[in-house]
C-alpha cells in the first residue's frame, strides 16, 4: 500500500454530521491523511476545530484562496491532492471551480452545484483539468447496492422493463404545518435553498441509484409536486413519471412530509427474468425475485457476490455494515483513480452522476410547473 | 342468532379458486347456507358439481332466468334471498341487473361491471330495488385494514396529504414476452377483457383501499401505462398521480410484469400528525408511525384495536388470519344487512364502490390515451 | 368427489373459540356435514346451538352415551362416521375410549389424554377399532411446515445434527403475578389442570413439530421448569435439553409468562448441508439456510414445493393462508383416510402423535422433580 | 476536546480483520492517534505493515518487552498511552499482565485469559495498576443494546424472570464434518484453542449480554455440549440453562454448526410488564414488547431514546449504524475513562465483565463434564 493521501477539507467543522461522515470515510481503509482545510468561515473556529480534532493547524486556511495559494507553492510531494467539499451547497461551484482549475482532485457533497447550468460548466472545467473528482451519492457505496448493479449488468434479471424508487422522509412535517416556521426557515425560501426542495434534495439520489443499478438513463420525465400551502414555495413532496427507454417505464417517489418515515430509500428494478429489491434502511439484504424459483436473500461479504460488492465488505457474512461503510467504500474509490490504480467503474459518482442530477432536477421543476407535461433529459 | 340466510351461487364449480373463496367465506360465521345456483354454464357440469360438494340438485338451475323464474313462484321464506355472482367479467352487469330488477341481495365479483356506463345504470336499479348489494373488495375485509379506516377516522394521523398505493404482481412476465402467446391469450384481447388489464384487474383494487381506508375520495387522476410491446393493446403496468383534495396528492402503482411478485398490494398513507402503512402480503401488522414515538405494530384481536376491526377476528392474538377470513367478513357484514340488522360502516364495499371504480378506471385509460393529462372523476 | 362424511360434534357450544376452528375446518374442503352431537354439557343449551348454526336439532344429544346408543341404532349409510372431541381435557381420554370401542372414527383435540397410562390404553383400544384417530397437533396443517418436512426427509439440509424449537407466550401473566388469581383459577389447579401447565399445553406442540419435521425422535429429555412463585405448583415455562440420536441434540423452549408474545411458536433444524426455519406467526414463509448459497424464502402454493406442501394450499402465491386452512387441512387428511383413499403420510397427527405427547410431557415433569437429569422416553 | 490518546496496538496486522475493526474504532471519534506497537510476531512484517497504514515506523517494537522499555524511557506526555491487545488468545494475558504491571490502560480482545485463573491474577493486577481496562465485548456497544440495558434498568418491564439468548453461527460445519480437516485444524486442538471452542469464543458474548443488559448475575448453570463426532474433543454446540436469583432463569443457546446462520446473536429478556428482544444482525431495532399496548420498535437517534443510547448515534435517524459504530462506542468509553472524564456504567465491558466471562467458560465445561450437572458461579 502506498502513502496516504493528502486530504484538505472545505467545511465539516463543530458539529457537522457530513464532517464526521467524511472524516470516518477517510480514515476507514487508510488511505488519507488529513493534512489542512478550512473548517469554518470563522478561521478562529477553523483553527480550534483542528486542534479538537488533533490537526497541525499550520495548513488550517482562512478561506479557498488562501488554501490554493499556499499549497501550490508547496512542493508536489507535500501539497494537499484532494479536497471535500462539505460547505453550503451554493459553494459548491465556486468551490470545486477553483479546484479544479488549479489541478486539485475534488470530492464533492451533492448537489454539486444549485443549476445545471453550473454543473455544465464545471463538466468542462474538469475536462481541462484532468483531474479526479466524485459526487458523495453515498448510497451507491453499499455493498449490495453494488452487486445489484452487477447482476443486473450480468443480465440476471434479463431486460429491465420496470423501475421503481422511492425515497421518503418525514422531516419537514413539523415545520412545513407551522406558519410561523415555514415562512422563516431557510430550507424554504427559494433564494437561499434552490429550486427544489424535496427534489432536489432527495429525490435526485433515488434517480441517482437508479441510474447506477440499471445502467439505463432517464430520457423523459412527468413531474408533479405537493407545496402543501399556498404560501409555500417549496416542493415537499413530488412523484416522477420516468421513461428509460422504449417500454422501459418507471416512476420515482420523493417525500418530505411521508409522516414517520426516517430515511426510507428503496429501489426496486423489475426486468423479463427477474426482480431486484434494496432499502437503505436495512442496507445488508438483496432481495432477488425470481420466479418460479424461491425468492433469494443476498448478503454482504458471501463469496456468490461480485467483485465490485466484496471490495466494499470489511468484514464477514453477519456483521453488518452501516453509513459510514458506504460513505468509505466511495472513498477507497476515489483514492485509487487518484494513485492511478485500476479501479471498477462504479466505484464512486463521478462528475456525470453530478451533471446528471442536476439535469434531473431542473427537469422535474420545468415538468410541474409547466402543467405536468413530459420534459426530455439530455 | 337467526336463521341461516339462503345463498345462490352463480358460477365457481370445477376446480375454480374464487368458488373455493366465496363457499368458504359463507360457511365461516355460519350466517349462509348454499341452497342452489347455477354453477357451470353446462347444466350437466352444474350438476355434478353440486354433487360433489353435497348440495341438493333440485334447485340447481340450467341457467339465471331459470332460477329467478322458479325462486320467485317459491314461498318467501324458501326462496333464494341473495346470489354470489362469480362468473366471467362481461356477465356481472346483466346477472345483477336481472337479480336486482327481481328483487334479490347481490354479492358481486369484482369488476362490478365492464363500463362505467353499465356501472351507472346498474346503480340506478339498485336505488329501485332496494336490495343489498356489496362488491368483494375483499382485501377491505382484513381487521387491519379496517383498523387502518378507523384510526384515520379517529384523527391518529391527522389530516392526510399524501397517499401511496401499490399492487404488484409479475404473472404476466411468461405470456407478455412471448409473442406467440400474447396474440392469443383471451386475457390480452380488448374485445374480451374489456379496455384494461393491469388497471382494470388489481389497480382498481388499490384505488378502492385509498378511499375506503382514507375516507377521501380521488378528484382527478393522471395516468401512464406501459404496453411493453407495439403489438400489445391492454396495459400491463401503470402509474396514476392522484389528487384528493388541495394539496392531498398520491400515486397508485399497478404492474403485472413486476416480475416475481405474487400479490404486492400495500398501501401507506401520511397525515400531519403520523402515517400509517400495511401489505396484503402480511396482512396481520398495521404500522404505525408516528414521530417523535417509536413506530408501533398493531395487530388483530387486541382490545387496543376498534370494534370494526375486533369484529372481523375470529381467535385470539398469534394466530394468523388469511384471505378467507378477509372475504368471511365481508360476507358477514352483508348478512346483517340482508337481515336488517345494525352494521358498521365499512364492513362490505357497496355498489357505490363499484361505481367508482368503473369511473376509475375508464379515467386511467383516458388520461394515458389523450397523452398523459389529468382526467377527473366524477 | 364422494359424498360428505357426516360429522358429530363434542363440546365447542357458544363462543367456544375451538368451536368456530373446527367448524370452519371441517367446511372448507367440501368433505363433512355437521349431522349431530353435544356441544354444551347443559342439553338445553345444546339444542339452542344447534339452531344458531342451523344444524337439525333432531340428532343432537344429552351425552355422548346417548348419541352412541342412537346412532349404532342407525343405519350405516347414515350414522354419524366420526366425532371431533373438543370438550375440557380430562373428558377427552373416556370419550375417545368409548368412540373408539364402538367403531367410530375420532378427532381429537390435543392433549389427546392427561395421562400417559392413559394414552397407551387408548392405542390399545385404536388397535382393536381399526378406526382413524387424529389429534389435532394443527400446526402441522400449514403448507409450508409440510414443506420443511418433505425437504428433510429429501435430504436437503443433510444429516440433521441440531434441532430448536421455540413456543413462547405470555398471556398468563397477568394471572401468575396477582397472588389472588393464581390460587383460584383451574388452569394453575393441578388436580383440574393435570401435570403441567406450559410443557402440556404448548411445549407438547412444540416437541410434536420437530419429530414431525425431522422424521427424528426424542430418545432423552431433561428438564426445568420455572414455577415463578413458592405458591405455585404448575409449570410457567420450561426449558428442555434433548436428544434425538447420536450426536444429535437440541432444545425446546416454552413460556407462558415471555410476556407480550402472542402465540410464537418456531421451529429450527440444522443438518450438515443446510438449515429450515419457520415461525408460526408468518406461517407463509419458508427460510432455507444454505451456505455458500444465497438464503431461500419458500412461499406457499409454488411448483417448486412438495405434493404434501401444495396439496395444503388452495389459493395462488400471495393470498395469505391462516390458521383455519392449516386446520382444513388436517379434516381433509382425516377425510381421506376415513374414505380409505389414498393419504401422505403427514396428512394429519395420529393416534402415535398423542400417544408420544404424553410420553413427553410426563418425561419433562420426571425430569424437572428428580433435578434436572436425563429421563428416556419409550 | 482534549488531545489525542496515543494508542499503541498489538497485533492485528496484515489482513487482520479484528485490525481493521479496532483502528476504525479507534478513528471514528477523533480520540485516539496510532503512535506504535507491535503489529506482526515477525519485526520486518510490522515495520512494513506501520508503512502501509502510514504509521511512523520509529516506535514499532520488536516486542512488548521492548515497547514497554522504550516507552517508559519517554517523558509521559509523549508516551503510548494505552494498548489494545490484539494477539492470538493465549497472549492475552501474559501482555495484558506486563502492560498493568507498567502503568499503561488496557483494552483487551476477548477472550480476556485462556483459565478464570489467570483472569483472577489479572483482576487483582488491575487493582494495584490502577488504571483503566477495557474487554472488547463489542456487542455491548450498539446504541439499542445500551437503551436495552436502561430500559430495564428504569424498570419499563418490570422485575425479569425469563431471559433467553442466542448464538448461531454455521461456520465450523465444512470443517467438523471433514474427518481430514478436524484433526488438524487448531481450533479443534484443545492445547491450542482452549478448553471450549464454540462455549468460549462466542456463547460468552451471549452470557455477557444478558448480564448486560439486565443487570442480574448468573448464579448457576447446567450445560450441555454437543462434539458432533466421537473424535473430536472440542465443544461445537452447547446449551446452558441458567438461573439468575429465585424464580428467575433462562438459557444460553450456542452453536457454530447452526448451518448457514452467520452471526445470530439476539437476547430476549421477560419481565412482569413487559419484553425486550434484539438481535444483532438487525442492531438498529429494539422490540418492546408491551401487552396490553402495540408492539413498538425502538431505533437510533430518537430524543426518546436514554443518554447512554444517544451517545453511541452519530448520524440522525434511518442511517443504519454499524459493527464499526459499536466498537467505536467502546473506545469512546475508555478514551473517557483515560482523561478521567466523566462516563456512564456500561459505556465499556471492563475487567469484571472478562473475569466473569471465564467464569463462565470454565463452569459450562465442568458442567457438562460432570454429567450436566448445575455449578455455581462465583
Amino acid at each position: 500500500m502506498p502513502k496516504k493521501i493528502r486530504l484538505g477539507i472545505l467545511g465539516g467543522g463543530g458539529d457537522s454530521l457530513i464532517g464526521v461522515l467524511h472524516r470516518v470515510a477517510s480514515f476507514i481503509n487508510d488511505n488519507y491523511v488529513i493534512t489542512g482545510g478550512v473548517f469554518n468561515a470563522e478561521y478562529d473556529e477553523s483553527i480550534k476545530f483542528a486542534q479538537e480534532i488533533d490537526i497541525p493547524t499550520n495548513r488550517i486556511y482562512n478561506d479557498l484562496d488562501a488554501l490554493v495559494e499556499a499549497e501550490l507553492k508547496l512542493p508536489k510531494e507535500e501539497r494537499i491532492q484532494v479536497c471535500s467539499i462539505l460547505t453550503p451547497n451554493f459553494l459548491h461551484f465556486p468551490m470545486a471551480k477553483k479546484l479544479l482549475d488549479n489541478g486539485f482532485h475534488v470530492i464533492c457533497e451533492k448537489p454539486m452545484t444549485t443549476t445545471y447550468e453550473e454543473a455544465k460548466i464545471l463538466r468542462d472545467t474538469l475536462k481541462k483539468a484532468g483531474t479526479v473528482f466524485a459526487v458523495t451519492h453515498t448510497y451507491t457505496g453499499y455493498p449490495m447496492v453494488r452487486q445489484m448493479r452487477e447482476m443486473i449488468k450480468e443480465g440476471v434479471i434479463g431486460k429491465v422493463h420496470k423501475v421503481d424508487a422511492q425515497y421518503y422522509q418525514g422531516w419537514m412535517n413539523p415545520i412545513i404545518h407551522d406558519k410561523e416556521k415555514r415562512s422563516t426557515v431557510w430550507r424554504l425560501d427559494p433564494k437561499k435553498a434552490g429550486i427544489s426542495s424535496c427534489m432536489g434534495d432527495i429525490g435526485v439520489h433515488a434517480f441517482n441509484m437508479i441510474e447506477f443499478t440499471t445502467g439505463l438513463q432517464v430520457e423523459s420525465l412527468l413531474c408533479d409536486f405537493n407545496y402543501l400551502y399556498d404560501d409555500n414555495q417549496m416542493d415537499m413532496d413530488g412523484t416522477v413519471l420516468i421513461r428509460m427507454g422504449k417500454h422501459v417505464k418507471g416512476v420515482i417517489r420523493a417525500s418530505q412530509v411521508a409522516t414517520g418515515e426516517e430515511n426510507g430509500l428503496s429501489i426496486a428494478i423489475y426486468g423479463q427474468k427477474g426482480g431486484l429489491k434494496w432499502e437503505q434502511e436495512n442496507p445488508n439484504y438483496l432481495y432477488r425475485l425470481n420466479d418460479p424459483e424461491p425468492l433469494q436473500v443476498y448478503k454482504p461479504g458471501h463469496q456468490y457476490n461480485s467483485k465490485l460488492s466484496l471490495d466494499g465488505t470489511k468484514l464477514p457474512p453477519g456483521h453488518p455494515e452501516g453509513i459510514f461503510d458506504a460513505m468509505a467504500n466511495i472513498y477507497l474509490g476515489v483514492a485509487r483513480a487518484i494513485r492511478g490504480e485500476e479501479y471498477n467503474d462504479g466505484e464512486f459518482p463521478t462528475m456525470a452522476d453530478g451533471v446528471r442530477g442536476l439535469n434531473f432536477i431542473e427537469s422535474t421543476v420545468a415538468s410541474h410547473k409547466q402543467g405536468n407535461v413530459w420534459v426530455g433529459l439530455d
